[in-house]
């Protein structure tokens, strides 16, 4: 019986365990909620490896071939085709995003007349033409026989015609105005100008100050083509030189977004502004040509040689001019005329969007962007970006369709229209979606020529996003070399030690409006970054890659000369994609504020060494500034220690969310939309464009460069008011990284 | 065997079940983390009902005589003994708050010298005074005495000496002095007003603007005291009338906050815009006065008869002047002088601030507060708002202390600092923390002067929080009934008919700067409430309480002639708490956008009957406007049914956040800080302050009034340009109640 109750014991201990085993792991209990995990998920680096993989060489050439199959320039036919292309690949049920459509905004472009095409002569005082000034680029390829490509132009510079003697003004800064001045009654005269040292508008808004009635803008070899001129052999098709003829168009505005409407999106119904209350754009006629053409002008010029820093690299003395021509020169006593015949228009645009839902917090959104349009084929300008976006896209996309990925957070792509003429479908977007965008982005990344240059990788980027770029650098191999990351290779090219990480690669500041990132940075103060494959600045003193916005910048000009391989577009795809993933999956969005303490120091010591003695002798404290700084310092390094201590995963996502939306805003402190009463457009009082070119803060270095010029009591007062707006808005980013309450 | 198989069987079932069930329920399993509760929790009616329970009229009686005790101007050493009192009780250890302290600003106030009173005399040709006006009121009670009651000045009127013949300009309307100018030539003159129909510092700007050198303000007895006028048995002490010697005291400013330092907060460094730049205030001296001395100026004014409606409650029939006084008066050909020592100082003035932290949502704010400072005794202005703030924070503090409860969001506890100046303290605190209030405030409650008067409760909100009043009103009971609510008391004395809910109490609209809610609001774009006890307006036509601003608001008035017993203060004090605990706590903000697009549709609807059809002669299309507030509606009511058919206390707690940041954020989308380039403080386009007096947008409702009298075609396109604004911050707001991507 003993033992019979033994075995029944212990059969029965058995079974109980086994019934206790079975109650505890094989019964589902009111455990934890599905969400739970979900929301606790980080960034997957398998798949950012998977990302990196698939990002390929001949998808990028396919895409950037389509996008340049014909020129298209803002709302031409090119434009349309354009849209439908990326809606198609947008909407490709295997490839495609959620969702994407059109956005239309109705706004005010400047074309020439195609019937009657802008001239530029010269003319003898009975008004007998001497010379004409070539209307078109010279073909070098069959692409360029497009009947779409636009004659060079100025755009937003007005109808008219203008006479006068020729004079060189060398940039056409104020200050060569300034001393050509000194030499040369300009009333009445024509200016031609090179490209370069000051924004295409300002340069006749400068000269029409000096009472000069019309201009030429040309792009001088010297600044574009390390000094080669022959396109016998030297220029493009020959290399990626600039031909003779060859003319960079432009814009000629100052400000960005629609001209009419601003501050409001360009809706059908919307308010305009009468044209002639636009300000910032040309108030004479003006031109850009070639530098063939140009070198016959310039070379004929009378008068004393240009000082030694004028003079280019056309094979000739510079002269002032007489004003007007030598004596000896067959146009002797003649005159430059400017005909042209720009026409103003209301026109549809379209943004093309498109968008991937995030899966746990869809109210959160990462940007990427890049225009669309161009000035001709624009292969390299913007196309070899929207090639980079498209392939991001395709490979993203399939991961959604397959369902083997959804972000965490919602993924926006915005293909933009008419960037050319002033950055326009972005800030009339920003200015449609405002509040909703402020509120909810977390980072804009704007991929636009995407490869000026195939030698290395260069950024401009808020300083909290210096973290991300350079691990997803890390992680992406350099073109030209087996096992060199970007960011190995970048460090070689562009470097600086910082305080606290030593010799890292040199991140810029996006202090200008030179692509569509401006609208995010300066109006909504969105924590962004721009990058692109760029130069080996050894090898070439080029402005910028010399087929910029004429049309010689083909498929065939990016594929032979720019990227052969297609391999830096692959790198910058890969870098950007990775950026974007990060941004968009990471548990803790990826921004480090500490890095942005270290730029705020930086920009504090130029101010101190530069205006600290200047402003005591007027009392002016730079006190509240340095505690401003100090401050933020402070909270950003207090703000790191939390997150270092905390358990993110495993605490309330509300803990994460509240964080994140610390890191998230933290820049949209320094937006002050007062500060700079004539360009509201500029609100971020960091990063705003300053005319002084120096590295500190632009209200202050502007205010101080006027104050130290003017000597005027009430000029001083506004350097005292920049210090106030922005030892405040520092003070208010740091309330923003301090713990919440 | 078989049945001891079968027992056997039994046995292991029976413990195999029970094993089963230890393994299941006995167990501690890796179940749901804590934090899934947390985070779900609503608020708790319980809780509601045991704080109505805990307001305590007797608390609120000692917290008003406590306040009171001496007169606390701001600044005053009284103004910091109130500071003091604040502190102690926020920071009792038994009742106080988490944290408490002090919020320093240096502000720009405006003082009568002490020791050279401003003087207002009656004076012959040879300059002897044949009349003086009084200096300082006659004290009916002890309080009076005390020497830190300042003497009745006008804020901000500029020192100086002004003489001439006196005129009498009714409100002191820009068509008052009009119609005044007619008659009489005004250059020269002194003009007496009545308070009321236009801002107090306007009537003075208004004087200037006809050549007038000096203004004198009093108080109208048919404005105020219902007629009665004589100390001996009708005014106070004898009721809540208005002795004749008592004078309102004010800010005679347009703008709100420190007129030094606008839109930067007032730190001892910060940018101070020259004292000669500052807009807004009185150009010539100015003083007010009482009706005693107003009736012997008024009845001695020699010319034609005034105006009916402009005829007040003194004893004889109100002449305009001849200029000047009759030749049957002792006042002939007299001159009245005024000789006004006003200073302005910058002095230290101090916020007291005090928080509750959230458990779950401490980056969110619920704001409640209320000015501190007063003109004298201040006990209805703004005293009585302030025993309600110490009364819920002792109840709310309690519960905190002893453990019992911590709200879902943070509380900040807000004590203004020189509000009776411009709403200074409440907007310098919004200048310095703009971006972080911004970013998480959910809303802000206001109880300023809480009780003007026993007879119902009166609310002013933003239209979303209109749903919240009416749940808090309805479980408060009414003062002075048994079964009674607030609510079913409220809706007898003022309603209206909704076309959803039939008929409800009239909420008001926060369109005016009344309080400290107007930085909120205009500046922040924060959804806010003001609140208060007032008046049956079927008993009294007084434009205010009678002793507004006067020696008269003490503890002996309030007490027992405005609330006896102290049972409105109670239903305030339990309405307003209510209303705090629900936006603290509730898991979803109990926020109506389905009420604000009703409010956006009365707008809409009078502004088409009044300026469309004159609108539509000027080629001016209200289209994009309808179809805004329609897009409104449609995204207002899709919102509502994702609400309802969401399990949010089971759902991921990011969900529950995303819509409640729509709720929160919707607001802000209608702030345009360029949309009124004169007063940059009004950026709401919906409540903004408008001088047309419409019960609609108000800039279309300026900019439509200002076209209509001056018939320019650029003050049409203004009308254009408000519609385009108002059009676009309303898509904007709907925008933010959309589903997110």
């Amino acid at each position: 019986m003993l033992k019979e109750a033994l075995i029944g014991t212990l059969c029965g201990a058995v079974v109980l365990t086994i019934g206790i085993l079975i109650g505890h792991f094989g019964i589902q209990k009111n455990s934890a909620p599905s969400w739970v995990n979900d929301v606790a998920k980080d960034v997957d680096e398998a798949l950012i490896q998977q990302f990196l993989s698939e990002v390929e060489t001949f998808q990028l050439q396919e895409n950037l071939r389509e996008l340049t199959k014909v020129p298209h320039m803002a709302t031409s036919p090119g434009d349309e085709e354009t849209v439908k292309y990326v809606l198609k690949r947008w909407q490709d049920p295997e490839t495609g995003l959620d969702e994407a459509w059109r956005q239309e905004y109705e706004i005010y472009l400047s074309f020439p007349n195609p019937t009657n095409p802008n001239k530029v002569t010269v003319v003898n005082s009975l008004d007998s033409v001497l010379f004409t000034v070539r209307e078109r680029e010279v073909n070098y390829t069959a692409d360029q026989n497009d009947p779409q490509v636009v004659q060079p132009f100025a755009a937003y510079s007005p109808a008219g015609h203008a006479k006068g003697k020729l004079v060189f003004a060398n940039q056409g800064k104020p200050s060569d105005f300034q001393h050509l001045n000194g030499t040369i009654d300009l009333r009445g005269t024509i200016a031609i100008t090179r490209y370069g040292g000051e924004g295409r508008g300002r340069k006749a808004i400068n000269a029409a100050a000096y009472g000069v009635v019309g201009l030429l803008v040309y792009t001088d070899p010297l600044d574009m083509n390390d000094g080669l001129m022959s396109d016998t052999n030297e220029t493009y098709p020959h290399s990626w030189y600039l031909p003779p003829t060859g003319v960079e168009r432009g814009a000629y505005s100052r400000d960005f977004g629609d001209l009419l409407t601003p501050y409001l999106a360009a809706k059908e119904d919307t308010y305009r502004i009468p044209p002639e209350d636009i300000t910032g754009i040309p108030p004479i006629p003006t031109q850009p040509i070639g530098f063939q053409d140009a070198r016959t002008l310039i070379c004929a010029l009378a008068g004393e040689a240009a000082p030694k820093d004028w003079q280019g690299g056309l094979d000739c003395i510079y002269n002032l001019g007489g004003p007007g021509f030598k004596p000896t020169s067959p146009f002797n006593n003649s005159d430059v005329k400017l005909d042209i015949y720009n026409e103003e228009k209301i026109v549809n645009s379209s943004n093309v969007m498109g968008v991937i839902r995030g899966s746990v917090e869809p109210d959160r959104y990462v940007i990427y962007g890049n225009h669309r349009d161009s000035w001709v084929h624009g292969a390299i300008d913007p196309s070899s970006g929207t090639a980079v976006m498209l392939e991001i896209t395709r490979v993203l996309g399939r991961m959604v369709k397959q369902g083997k990925w959804r972000p965490r957070r919602s993924i926006i792509f915005g293909s933009w229209g008419a960037e050319e003429f002033g950055l326009i479908g972005s800030a009339e977007y920003t200015e449609e979606y405002f509040t909703k965008l402020s509120e909810r982005t977390v980072g804009y990344i704007n991929v636009d020529i995407s490869v000026f240059a195939n030698a290395t990788l260069s950024a401009s980027a808020m300083p909290s996003m210096q973290s991300v770029i350079f691990r997803a650098a890390k992680q992406v191999n350099a073109p030209g070399f087996d096992s060199t990351s970007v960011y190995d290779n970048w460090i070689r090219y562009t470097n600086r030690t910082s305080p606290t990480h030593g010799i890292i690669p040199r991140v810029g500041y996006l202090t200008g409006a030179g692509s569509d990132y401006a609208a995010f940075v300066h109006y909504l103060g969105i924590t962004s970054i721009d990058m692109s494959y760029t130069y080996d600045r050894s090898k070439t003193n080029a402005r910028i890659y010399p087929a910029y916005h004429t049309a010689c910048d083909t498929f065939d000009y990016a594929s032979r000369f720019i990227d052969p391989g297609f391999v830096a577009h692959q790198a910058v795809g890969r870098t950007a994609g990775n950026i974007l993933i990060r941004l968009a999956d990471s548990l803790l969005l990826p921004f480090n504020c500490k890095d942005y303490a270290e730029s705020l120091e930086d920009y504090l010591n130029t101010a101190v060494n530069l205006y600290q003695k200047d402003l005591i002798a007027k009392s002016i404290s730079m006190e509240p500034l340095s505690k401003a700084v100090a401050n933020f310092r402070k909270e950003a390094e207090q703000l790191d220690k939390v997150i270092q201590s905390s358990d993110l995963a495993n605490e309330t996502p509300l803990k994460v969310r509240k964080i994140n939306d610390q890191l998230m805003l933290m820049d949209r402190a320094f937006l002050n939309p007062l500060a700079f009463p004539n360009e509201y457009g500029f609100r971020h009082v960091i990063w705003a464009s300053s005319s002084s070119g120096k590295p500190t803060f632009p209200g202050i270095a502007d205010a101080f460069a006027q104050a130290n010029s003017s000597h005027l009591a009430s000029d001083w007062k506004k350097v005292h008011y920049h210090l106030s707006v922005v030892a405040q808005a520092i003070d208010g980013a740091a309330n923003m990284l301090k713990e919440v309450i």
